[in-house]
């Protein structure tokens, strides 16, 4: 489950595998123009933070006009990223990626589009690979917090399809269970894209490790139980200060974990924490249409004319999280010095620059 | 909304409003047999456990064999009797109606098969009109929690469609907007039977109150965004300490409620206190099929072969619960004693007998 972001450079197109229509179909969405690529990343055709990162990277390449000299296409291109960067509101992944392909376009030399082509096909390539290595990263550092035997609880997908490769939460799993644990996951389904039932059942049963799809309500009760060791979910930005935005429901469910005294754990890579937002009050929390929450599989379970609420997103606050695990290794509470300690040691490595 | 129980005394049928349907078809399920009335429980065509409880005093009715002596069909009615009795095991008003109309049938002098027809029609006429003037009750006794300007989240459906008619927590509702307040409602979906999304969502919308369809996971957010000033929620069974069974998750927005200082009621008449009962601990939750969880509208959304975890209630500790409005009036904490001063007190009125 690493193709499922591809750039194939002679049709210069990027081929995602749609996530709206697994696990039933298997279907690659094809993007021409950078359009392709907004419409992808609203729609969800592809998601997850750092997923959303490495497609952004590839979306600017298929944002370059197809002329042959610089002159007067630069102001257009500028558009053009400015609208990519803008398809989501919540992931800081986006923004990271795009601002990381606008400071290799003003570093290089290059001076001829042919040339731009070349050095942002060459950078969107390092973070797709950067990206599947800082998971496997990841992987090391936090399968030791899981203990051979945990039921791991896990929200939404931040598995390999919500990455380039590996996933993060999902990554610290199967580093786990490649480290001889026994691992067992349940999948909250995740409502309203049921990202859970659907995609995180489908990529663990698939890679042979056990996995239980769960009604988000019925958090509390499994917790109550006894069922749950170990929550872990990823994240689409993280603040100075620790707090974690993350899939709708993850705030609920580091509520629940706190109350049964379950440990509660963020993993996510450098390039969703956000410096420059303080806390998760300055996050900014995405609204999706009603339609995904008023029908299924096409069919209305709603009333018509009944309103409905459709935040995408939530924001655990850094009390509520137990560590955070990144490619540089697990951070502790304190988070806001243990974050600007990270980003300062790191901003400077190959894989991570945010400066 | 207070016929969608309705007994048919010509042609001896039950006739239910089907609820796996609503609110896209409106559709009546006809009960001729007492299996039919086990069958439309089990299924959910009917649900809520003050309208389990009707329900089963009419399928009581339909349990009667069609012959002419009492010689042998005693045991054949002990029985289907005992069969009805047990179609779900958590809502304790099934055992309880049971209950009822066995003890009715030993105190009458009915001394044929058609006399013991008059006299349980009467009896479960009586039960029926007798619910909807509980909930009444329980709604003005309850109306004076909320206040003008609410916005009270609720859990599955605890209103006419739960009942014979009115609501238990939407009755309170409906008084308080019938007192002249100004109340909105957020009804959570309630996977995986979507009852808020389908049936609160519908029975408010009809009735002209305010209401928005929220996912389950949303309601930690919608708390913290300050968005929820009283949840209220029906029950399925309330142990003698207080200790509430209720739809999956209503446990979990308990604890999210405490977790933001919000007041958490619970509406349920005395039938569904069961005294023999110590705590929550000895209540059975029901287990149902992982068809509910794995597809939705007929579609497949989990992969195949991925297990589901499908407890159909949770149980809210008594020390999470604000209040309990009951037709005899609000009992407040510690429940212990109040629910044994209410049952002892009224347990000789006409409308509740449970000795």
């Amino acid at each position: 489950m690493n193709d499922h972001i591809r750039f194939d450079e002679a049709s210069w197109q990027l081929l995602l595998l749609d996530q709206r229509r697994l696990p039933m179909v298997e279907e690659t969405f094809v993007c021409r123009t950078v359009n392709d690529v907004v419409y992808a990343l609203q729609t969800m055709v592809v998601r997850g933070a750092p997923a959303i990162g490495v497609t952004a990277a590839y979306g600017c390449c298929l944002a370059l006009p197809e002329v042959q000299e610089f002159s007067s296409w630069r102001d257009e291109l500028a558009t053009r990223l400015r609208v990519l960067a803008e398809a989501r509101p919540t992931a800081v992944n986006l923004r990271w990626a795009v601002d990381r392909m606008q400071r290799v376009a003003l570093s290089s030399k290059a001076d001829t589009p042919a040339l731009l082509r070349k050095v942002w096909l060459a950078e969107a390539k390092t973070i797709h690979l950067a990206d599947v290595a800082d998971n496997q990263a990841m992987g090391r550092f936090g399968a030791v917090l899981l203990r051979d035997g945990d039921r791991v609880l896990t929200h939404c997908n931040a598995g390999a399809l919500a990455t380039a490769g590996y996933g993060t939460a999902l990554g610290v799993i199967r580093a786990a269970v490649e480290a001889g644990k026994k691992i067992e996951v349940i999948a909250d389904e995740t409502r309203p894209f049921l990202q859970g039932a659907r995609l995180t059942a489908y990529e663990l049963h698939r890679d042979g490790i056990p996995v239980r799809v769960a009604c988000d309500n019925a958090a509390a009760l499994l917790m109550r139980k006894g069922l749950v060791d170990k929550v872990i979910v990823g994240a689409d930005r993280i603040a100075a200060n620790g707090d974690a935005a993350n899939k709708i429901g993850t705030y609920g469910v580091a509520l629940l974990a706190k109350a049964h005294g379950i440990p509660f754990f963020v993993a996510a890579p450098l390039s969703t924490i956000d410096p420059l937002t303080a806390t998760g009050d300055g996050i900014p929390i995405e609204e999706r249409p009603a339609e995904e929450v008023v029908s299924m599989t096409g069919i209305p379970i709603v009333p018509e004319n009944v309103p409905v609420y459709n935040f995408a997103f939530d924001v655990t606050p850094a009390e509520l999280i137990s560590a955070i695990i990144t490619e540089v290794g697990v951070l502790s509470p304190p988070f806001g010095p243990a974050i600007a300690q990270a980003l300062s040691a790191y901003s400077h490595s190959s894989t991570y620059s945010k400066g």
